[in-house]
């Protein structure tokens, strides 16, 4: 891969995301100067024990070819005129946040001096913070781009090979079609894993061997409902109409499948198991 | 662990369970007569490789002191009364059927000489078929035993001990509670993932792109959904009352959600989250 044109990179929101895509950076290009920019003193100081330079303030901004927003959605959007005052001539902005249509909204005010596009990398985990920090996070994963109107395909080709810097495979998308595609593939599967810890946890009361019962299966099922409360609460909020047709459509399903199962029909029972067996293993090979 | 007083074993059904079953036994018990009974000839085929001994006919029964009916639910409710006919005097008969009350039912039904015990390990995978098998797939897993009325203290124990050589813990519970924890633990989130595989696949008919954007989270969610169909099937249709009842609830819980959602109630989607991220965390630790 040939040497990158920037040469200063400053992260906002020095948590999960934005400390491991620092790691994953300096390991790759050693001698890039990475700042990560967070309030939270606890956060710099983590960042500080791994020999990563931080600074409390957003003005940190004006000295970085690349500023990457990686903190919830509201705080981007919230971060972003700021950014846009402090950046300096020429300077790719590019966020983390999980929607995107209100973000690359905002992104569209900046002034025309800078250059922005949304981002979205498909990765995480169930950890927040710095210290759950990790260099690989984002290898071998999907990176989803979402160009504003704006966007040259200059910026677009910088973006992309920001990404690949990380390991990551970049997809240009536009705005509306990833905050669908989201609900469906993402947002949806975490509220599922929401609600079934609450209403399990609700309905064993009495109960207190239920849990007991619980195997892999409900482990993996309910893994997401342990994702970062403030991250996705964020998300839900700025992506209202696509999560509430996705839990309306789920919803209706879920009592279709339950007319099948108490009226005992073995046909339509069966064919709807076989098609979701099917298709799951054709998956996720 | 004192030897067992068991010299002889016969699995009806030689799966991914019951093949497990028996690889588990002759690990701890290399002298232990293992019968692996099924009437499939390419699932005794690869039991004989592995050098364990199978019959098709159930006629195999007669000679063991423990008789595992290790098929699906239905399967098991068709064979009861044929192996109470040929089990000997004093065997255990037991089986890992994944719902109890019409098993129990059924298995009340057997003759006095024998000793039945219901059993429900809380364990397997996505892949069937002996195959798939592996000796430690029971153990540090939960086995659920529901005695009968007429099962004396005697025959749990022996049940308790078979168990435990098996490296599972054995948990005592009457069929009805079964039935209905298991309906929340375990058939609720593999419907969860069944009904998120099909709705999805229906939704992205025209977005080809949404699929190449589910991550882990939506992988783990799913995952369920590749269960055999077969004894998901037979699982779903003998607990139709407490699962449709699951479902309903699970439905009820998403409108409300989706209500919350649609109107950007964020003290009311905080709450939410912030408890099935709290009780997930301390779940799985």
């Amino acid at each position: 891969m040939k040497e990158p044109d920037f040469k200063t990179v400053a992260i906002v929101g020095f948590g999960l995301m934005g400390g491991s895509m620092a790691l994953a950076l300096l390991e790759q290009r050693p001698h890039l100067a990475v700042i990560g920019v967070d309030r939270d003193a606890a956060a710099r100081a983590n960042a500080d024990r791994r020999g990563i330079d931080t600074k409390a303030d957003l003005g940190a901004v004006e000295a970085a070819d690349i500023v990457v927003l990686a903190t919830p959605v509201r705080s981007i959007l919230e971060q972003l005129p700021a950014v846009g005052e402090r950046a300096k001539e020429g300077a790719l902005i590019i966020d983390l946040g999980s929607t995107k249509r209100d973000i690359v909204h905002e992104m569209d005010k900046l002034p025309q001096r800078v250059h922005p596009i949304g981002g979205h990398p498909m990765c995480g985990k169930e950890l927040a913070g710095f210290q759950a920090a990790e260099a690989g996070l984002y290898r071998d994963t999907v990176f989803v781009l979402t160009p504003l109107a704006r966007t040259t395909q200059q910026t677009v080709d910088r973006a992309k090979a920001f990404v690949g810097l990380l390991g990551a495979r970049p997809i240009i998308l536009d705005a509306d079609a990833h905050d669908r595609a989201v609900a469906a593939v993402s947002h949806l599967p975490f509220t599922l894993a929401a609600t079934l810890v609450n209403l399990t946890t609700e309905m064993s009361g009495s109960e207190s061997t239920m849990f007991s019962l619980a195997a892999g299966g409900f482990r993996d099922t309910s893994r997401l409902a342990a994702s970062d409360t403030r991250m996705m609460l964020d998300t839900l909020l700025t992506n209202r109409d696509n999560v509430a047709d996705m839990l309306r459509a789920f919803s209706r399903e879920l009592n279709r499948l339950a007319d099948s199962v108490a009226a005992g029909d073995e046909r339509a029972l069966e064919l709807f198991l076989d098609r979701a067996g099917k298709r799951r293993r054709e998956m996720f090979k």
